[in-house]
Formats: C-alpha cells, structure tokens, sequence
C-alpha cells in the first residue's frame, strides 16, 4: 500500500464505493460491511458513515473516538457479505470465523484490512455528538490514507489498468452488488 | 417514471452514485451536480448530502427546507458536468445555458431533472441545524421517489439489461467519472 497524499483522500470514497469500518478499543477490535460512507471535506479530508448503533464497530468507535475504513476489491466480495452478515456482538470470534486478516493502523491502531484497495485512519470530529444518537452518523476526520498503486496513481483511481478482481464494490441490496465500470470518457469538443 | 415504495427508496443511492440536487424557492430553482450523498435511514427513508454554501442551490435548500435528488444516467455525463462547473450565483441563467430540462416535483416543487434515471423529493430534517454551518451537510426525509423502470424494478436496480447509457455514473474527480459495471455474482455454495 502506498500512501495518498491528504488532499486526495477524499478521491477513494468519491464515487462511493462500499467500504469496511473499523474500529479498535482496549483490545478488541472489529469490522463491518458499510454502504453509507461519503466524503465530507477535501483538506483536511473529513468522512462520513452510518454505523448503527446495535454494532460491535460503533461501541468501539464510541469508545475510542477512532476508526478506520477499508475499501474492499472485487476480490474480498465473500469477505464483505461475511463481516456484513454478522455482529461481533454475537460472535466474538466474527473476524477470525470470516477470515478477515487486519494489521493495526499505525496512528489509530484501528484495523486496516488486508488486500483491500485503500485505507484510511481516522477520528472522530466533535459535531458526531449531534447526529450519531438521532441518526447513527458519525463525521470523522481522515489522519491517514494509502491504495493499492495498481489501481490508485497520481491521486485517482484507474481501475481499467488492473485485473477486474481489483474493481470497487457498489452494494445494491441483500448482498448484491455492482463493480465499479468503465470510465466515461468525456464527448469531443467539450 | 414509475413510483418506488418508500421502504425501497435508500437502494435508489446504495450504489453510490453521483446525483443532481436541485431546490427551488419564490420562483428561483437549481439544479448543481453532487458526488457525495448516500442514504442515511432505510424507512423512512433519508439521505445525506454535501452541498456547499458558497452554492446558489444551497441558498435555496436553506430558504425553502427542500431539496431534490435526480440520479443522472451515463447519457447525462456532458450535462451533470455542466451543471457541476458552473454557479446559478454567476450565472441565473444557468439551467437554459446547460440545457438542464426538469418539472417541478408535485410534492415539493423543486426540480426532477428529465431523463434522468431516479428521482427524490425531500424534505430538511431538524439535525440538520447542527452540521450544515460547519460542514454543509444536509440531512432530510425522502417524501417520494421514483425510478426508469427500465433499470429499476422490483425494488432493486438492474443495469445489466438496459442499454449502458442508462447506467448511473460515479464521479472519480475533474468531471471524470465511471459509470457502474457488472453484477458480482456470488460464489457458488455461499
């Protein structure tokens, strides 16, 4: 993974892929499926995601003021059904019965999970009080980004230069999703 | 356009798709290109969006409390660029200039872009007041939504049977977009 230079971070989330939100906090860790994430600010890079409040993810997030979020691949599709499917509530055990391999992010010690196409470490901004209780949103502040060089250059994706297995995923419903196409390619003359 | 159920409205944004927020308030309407907006509540359904206050349509969402999304297909990419690279501040004729067709919806009056392939009626929502000063994030209700059935039925999209210029788009950056691609099939046994 290599690193994204802040000012661009806001570019991996930008045509709204589904990610995986993570957090960290005395030593449990977690990670979920999140389809409600979305830039919220270029630089400093702010995010912002619906974590339910009935989750393991938003304990921790609560907990520590921290989190991560991972954009899974194509790839990782099972991988993000399976820690969708579940709670670390019921399962203690959810990322290891999913095999979900993480590495602690190094500012946050959030989990970053491996083989996916970008990351970032965050943490959580004060006006999350007013909207995490009435509408599970929390607004948090990106520290930290790298993506996969395959298919993030020059600060934006290209994902037509790679294998599809390394394409965003799009959730529909129910587990369905979409990869992320063809690029668009602007008419002549404009 | 055919209606979509209330309960089914989220999966209209799920995807991540870049929409066009318009509102309209004593006569005026705008219509600006937004990449980052996503669900927020499934039933009843409610979306958040970014819309910058340096904006015209944002003056009106601020005057009127209502605002509309239109989802703009790949045949729309010159027009959603348009209507993204310039301000109804500079410019009040800038819905004609950009060639931005629409009617005005019958719940609210704000504007459904035409051939677009879904569209939103909203309606601000108090949490709002917390986090649009400082961070021009609106939060609102969904109050009807609607859908091209030719990629929308049964409450879920289906692109991979429309021709592609029906095909949402996602924006990357620059006016740069993808459009989606292909369903993921799952694995079998899973």
């Amino acid at each position: 993974m290599t690193p994204v230079p802040l000012d661009k971070a806001y570019r991996l989330l930008n045509h709204g892929p589904t990610v995986l939100a993570g957090s960290s906090h005395a030593g449990r860790s977690n990670v979920m499926a999140a389809a409600w994430a979305m830039p919220l600010d270029f630089d400093p890079p702010k995010v912002a995601v619906v974590i339910d409040k009935a989750t393991l993810t938003r304990q921790l997030v609560d907990a520590s003021g921290l989190l991560s979020l991972s954009v899974p691949c194509l790839a990782q599709a099972e991988l993000t059904r399976a820690v969708g499917g579940e709670s670390g509530l019921d399962h203690p055990d959810k990322l290891a019965r999913c095999g979900a391999l993480f590495e602690p992010g190094p500012h946050t010690g959030c989990p970053l999970v491996q083989e996916a196409i970008a990351w970032m470490e965050c943490r959580v901004l004060p006006a999350t009080a007013h909207v995490a209780g009435p509408h599970d949103l929390i607004l948090a502040e990106v520290l930290a980004a790298w993506a996969d060089e395959r298919v993030f250059s020059q600060g934006r994706w290209h994902f037509e230069n790679a294998p599809d297995a390394l394409r965003s995923l799009h959730h529909v419903a129910g587990g369905f999703f979409y990869a992320v196409g063809e690029p668009v390619v602007p008419e002549r003359g404009h």
